[in-house]
């Protein structure tokens, strides 16, 4: 796709592929809460996972890594610290990275934190209304709001990514994988609009073609899984809706 | 329910309509090992679920929230320091907290802290046989044994709670999860025994409904958390069995 | 079975049902990203399994354990002294344990801790084919390398267990949750290459019965454990291959 063009469904199943093909490799400094479920869906799309956030390990991990997810769901001393040093290894490198400011509308240090990193240049920002009315759009780093309709960017140029389903609220850990599998997309697009609407459309038609298979949350966060795995450019070309605001 | 009354199906069914409505927040000290799965549970019934245990965070998650589960599966230094400060966060400002005193037939340290927070007066201290025999029926705290019978406090007035499934026992984390399900529902019914006795039948009512609809252990986890999402007044009052010890 | 004697589906069988009976205690050093997934796995082939990697309480979880399990997934400083401090606690009582060298390929610190563990005499070190190459055949341990085909051992008197399913590796911790399982059998079976051919195939055979039963990855994850908890004898003798090199 050509920088700056508007993203379509095509542009998804084709940014998909690529995750496929070339198998990015995405560092999760994730909270312990969600570790496994954001594994496994970035490996269900085509990447591979690492997770460690020891502060001895972590510039080594992030070094392998082609794309890193910041996300301050469980956030002690330490993570704070190996936090910075894969932000720093990752920035050198020129490689992508994201933030996901969670509950960063729960604790005054959290959403300070929040700042310190978008300071140091996210590709993106991810979080829900709550987040990022706290974020605001102040600084380096495009702005993702994820809900019932995810927007990306704000004003005229912004996109909406009208997919997903309400069960997806009901599942711990769907918005954090989210944010796993846009570190996959970036890896391989570095056209940052691009890459995240085409990882919102995969997830979110994945989420509605889960939603029927299942019988309740519990059913539907397996049933996401298989779909994020069998989904392709068929079911993206009949079900992605990716919309942009006209002038 | 007047205080005191004996509770009933009845009872379970209001107070989980309660529960949907108010949308508790309860935040969870919870070991690492059943994070997500407690979430999930918490969730599905309707209560909102937090889960850091940072030290600089602690005070303002507790504060936030309007129940308290603290769980000692995964213990070490600062998750003990985090726990003393939820817990004085939450007696300062009258809210209830339930501790689950996980495995302190394991470890003499942990079962002297075990009793070092029952000093602090938990509202409810849940544990299995093993471990109740162990924690007693001294100090504050309604007393809750679950097990293939649930049972809460003891003597003339104990209530009895007859329902589950022995995959329960099969799938790591159930008994955690019903510590977060017992604080939702604490967190908007006073009366200890009633939020107790209604939280356990509906945990209970659920395994009972998700058992024939899975294949084993794996399948009824997961069956297990679309029953808790899909049951209500019509299922505990044809299935809960909420028993009381005559004089 | 003598020790020695090459194993078949019949010793498969055989310690599978010792698990059964006799419930091993198995104490799990493992990464925060799939605790609960070991954890039921380990429950649904009979054993009992703990988690916590506290450094004051790792002593007396390791004392009471039958086996360890030592994961090196997820690794911060508390944790290399606590498994420093397990691993001395399982050799002074003569108990089994295995390592898992997860990542060892990632990070130089941790190939040199690994090496650390190694030299502290493992019964068993399981690692895939890349893990393995590092780690070499030097030193203490029988060395196991999982795949396609796992390999216990290396030339004349090899064991190879060609059983297993694609979809393992797309669920995070299939492996690790293998390392808790062969924990579980070495527990009940002083033949080293016995126990993990039988915890191969047991695992493997489980996967092969669960893979028609599942819609992708995510579903086969839990029809994962459906399976291992209900495989036996019937299943093993009519699915395991275990083949060893011939002279």
């Amino acid at each position: 796709m050509p920088m700056g063009a508007y993203p379509t469904p095509q542009t998804a199943a084709e940014i998909l592929a690529r995750v496929r093909r070339l198998r990015p490799r995405v560092h999760c400094l994730m909270n312990t809460v969600v570790q496994k479920f954001t594994a496994d869906g970035i490996t269900v799309v085509g990447g591979i996972p690492s997770m460690t956030s020891s502060l001895e390990e972590i510039a080594a991990f992030a070094g392998k890594a082609d794309a890193l997810t910041v996300n301050l769901g469980t956030l002690d001393a330490e993570r704070r610290r190996s936090i910075l040093r894969a932000v720093a290894v990752v920035n050198e490198a020129g490689k992508p990275w994201i933030l996901d400011p969670v509950h960063c509308d729960y604790s005054p240090q959290r959403l300070a934190f929040a700042q310190e990193l978008i300071a140091l240049g996210p590709t993106i920002v991810r979080g829900n209304a709550a987040e990022m009315a706290l974020i605001g759009t102040d600084g380096p780093g495009l702005r993702i709001q994820t809900g019932v309709v995810d927007r990306i960017g704000s004003g005229r140029g912004a996109v909406r990514v009208e997919n997903g389903h309400r069960w997806m609220a009901e599942v711990t850990g769907t918005g954090c994988l989210t944010g796993g599998v846009i570190a996959a997309f970036l890896a391989v697009e570095p056209d940052a609009v691009a890459a995240a609407a085409s990882a919102l459309a995969v997830t979110g038609v994945a989420a509605e073609l889960a939603a029927p298979l299942s019988r309740g949350p519990g059913s539907f966060g397996i049933a996401f899984l298989d779909a994020l795995s069998a989904i392709g450019e068929r079911e993206l070309l009949s079900h992605a809706r990716i919309e942009h605001d006209q002038d």
